[in-house]
């Protein structure tokens, strides 16, 4: 079980690559590392290492990688996300992508082709990283392709695919050459960096995946491409809203997503990232930011083959930058001058007990499998895809709320994992992932309805 | 009478602002400097330099005071373009101002008061510079304003002239600012620099302004604002369709759009400036361009108060950079790796013979203005403002024809000015302006119509 933080730089934000500075770099990554956090994840911004569709900046790529190797020299493992893309409300859309020269960012072969050539590029400026944990191919790119983004590129589900794929296999290819071409580094004895397992190829994507039928990206584009399923939990996204700040649906948003998309794997022992997890002062009071931190952690440990969690974010949005929501400027477990906030010291002390509990260590999977599964309802009496099977899913569905139920009377106190109706008879795969017991949805639940805000402004 | 050459670098065109080379732009710089030119206009890019709407990147601002000093070490002064904003088909925008965070450019207040500030920062950190020619708000930024662009943020006439004049007071307010606040520089003994005039500051627009009449900024945010009446002539809008690369009608576009910008100036002793021209392949051969840039130069020369010609543009743009329109590639005065196209000779004939030339000197107004002016019908009968005057003043329409009918048949060759019919009976205009005969549109005039391509996407 890793545990890490999303850096978001305390000088300049991320507008700090034009002016990169290791030191600044080094005082956010130090006071990370001060937290027992093993890894963080940055976000290089597209538009300013692909200027031009056929220009990738050397020196962008070279500062990547010192950000990278100043996070070693901490002890820190190092996710890089290549296609930002969205980050915290705002757009970055390489000009050559956008205006006249719009084109479809998931299916212009032009523009797919280059983009794979930019990940491609950055896995290879990283591969020979020892402390390198793995490439994600971009923040939540998803939210391009539908609305309601307000420009979107719009796209089928295997249009989403094909791009995936083409991503996965362009950050794939960029380790592969970026092992190759370089030196293999000397064994290394920093904390964390030994004889490391492959870097992992990841694909994130924010909830619509999961809460909106109509969002081509969906589930098992989720479970489908790279290495583990990550999940972005925002209860901004009608959670908080329905439950309160501190309800079980808040605090226990993380775990669900978690079990939610791990049952998409078609391989049972896939691990499961939350890779974006934070508490936004829009539906979480400030003062409540430090127990919702513990609470969710807490919950997140009760579930099977968990990667790890990374929290959003290190370092508060300072005041002198405008336009970010409000939330922004207070989601850090520092504040944007450095001082540790009540959140930071609860995710120091589940970080710390977490580090040293189990006996697999950094591994996923050290954890016995909840032996319950509720069952969802992804098909039809006839076989058929439901539509609808997501918004069933969202804060206030149905079997959010039969989830939840099932949680939160537990004897144990762990939420049941998920299974999907149209692999009920695959007696193996439910065999491996350790379900003895199937639960439907009670007929006669009784659920709440709720008006979502939209999250998609957000973070 | 000036002669410049807007910069377009070499290496990495103006991404190179990413990766700021003073000897890159020191090269370019020498070379357009060899030709003659006595300046050169530069162009930041402000997604780089203001990233969020309260940053302004005090690097980028170095960079370009810096680029203004390697220009002065060449005997070059330096015209600074703020809002890019638009450059040959790309848009950059920031961040702030696009998807999720568009607002009208031009009207809502935060954007404006920001825009402002970042005009003020530039101009403040180049008001010292002994060879600061001037400051323009920012590259054909009336692009944004209506269709054609894919996504404009459409205003009024109204509410583009308070635009301007809070983006030409910002300019001034910096220029002050900048002097106030540094020591007065020592004389300065380099060609040229000797003792400036005050840096101007203008407003710069592509053609719609003048022939179109849905294009909300027009002749008058040229001619109202600022301390000059810029135009950027490009005759890939019609002209070279109509009359040939080298018929009159496109070799003397840059004459007429002066005379015909002229008629708006409220002040008879206005400067005109061509600050872009250039010899788009897609509607000029190459073996053509030499011809068309000494002939459009000599009949530029003919026309009255020209402050100067700054062509378009220094360098050809690298092969290796992707998604420009063709003709982008093969604009330059110079090949991309520095060698003198015909066009840079012909280009430094001219200069070098319009520098010698005449005893005025580098001012305006050192021409004999032309005796006969064509009068444009801008008012109906009863005094209203005629909707469809812009398209008449453009290629092919009624008053270009009239215009180039008696600049072909003038006894000395040169075009005549034009007069506003509103002001007819503004005998001190007319006697300022050196006009003594005015000539009225033939009634009988036979004109060919013809199919406009649209110039925006182009430059």
């Amino acid at each position: 079980m890793r545990f890490g933080v999303n850096h978001t730089p305390s000088v300049g934000w991320f507008h700090s690559w034009l002016d990169f500075s290791p030191s600044d770099t080094a005082r956010d990554l130090e006071a990370i590392a001060s937290l027992g956090a093993d890894h963080v994840r940055i976000f290089p911004l597209w538009p300013i290492v692909q200027p031009n569709r056929s220009l990738i900046r050397q020196q962008a790529l070279d500062d990547v990688a010192t950000v990278v190797d100043i996070a070693g020299s901490f002890g820190l493992d190092v996710n890089v996300d290549a296609l930002q893309g969205h980050l915290s409300s705002f757009d970055f859309v390489p000009s050559w992508l956008d205006s006249w020269h719009r084109r479809n960012m998931f299916t212009d072969p032009d523009v797919v082709a280059s983009t794979a050539a930019y990940v491609r590029a950055l896995a290879a400026a990283v591969a020979d990283k020892p402390n390198l944990l793995g490439i994600t191919i971009g923040n939540e790119v998803n939210q391009f392709a539908h609305a309601p983004h307000p420009a979107p590129h719009d796209i089928t589900a295997e249009q989403g695919h094909a791009w995936a794929a083409a991503m996965v296999s362009a950050a794939r290819d960029g380790l592969d050459s970026g092992l190759e071409a370089r030196p293999a580094p000397a064994p290394s004895t920093a904390p964390g960096t030994g004889s490391r397992p492959r870097p992992l190829v990841t694909v994130a994507q924010y909830d619509a995946a999961w809460y909106d039928d109509a969002q081509p990206f969906g589930p098992e584009h989720a479970s489908d491409h790279g290495d583990a399923t990550v999940t972005h939990s925002w209860v901004f996204n009608g959670s908080a809203a329905l439950h309160g700040a501190l309800g079980p649906g808040s605090v226990r948003h993380g775990e669900y997503l978690l079990q939610l998309a791990a049952a998409w794997n078609r391989d049972p022992a896939r691990p499961n990232w939350l890779q974006e997890v934070g508490a936004p002062t829009n539906v979480i009071a400030p003062a409540d930011a430090a127990s919702f931190t513990e609470q969710t952690i807490r919950h997140v440990l009760d579930a099977q083959h968990v990667l790890g969690v990374t929290w959003w974010c290190s370092h508060d949005v300072s005041r002198s930058l405008a336009d970010f929501p409000e939330l922004e400027y207070d989601l850090g477990l520092f504040t944007n001058d450095g001082r540790v906030k009540p959140a930071g010291e609860a995710f120091a002390a589940m970080a710390r007990a977490g580090a040293t509990a189990g006996g697999a260590g950094a591994g996923a999977g050290d954890r016995t499998p909840p032996p319950t599964a509720l069952v969802l309802d992804d098909v039809m009496p006839d076989g058929a895809d439901r539509h609808g099977v997501r918004a069933d899913c969202a804060p206030g569905g149905r079997f959010a709320a039969a989830w939840l139920d099932l949680a939160t009377t537990a004897p144990d106190g762990r939420g049941p994992q998920v299974v999907l109706r149209s692999r009920l008879a695959d007696t193996d795969l439910l065999a491996a992932r350790g379900i003895t017991r199937c639960v439907d949805v009670p007929a006669d639940l009784d659920t709440t309805t709720l008006t979502v805000a939209h999250p998609a402004t957000m973070s």
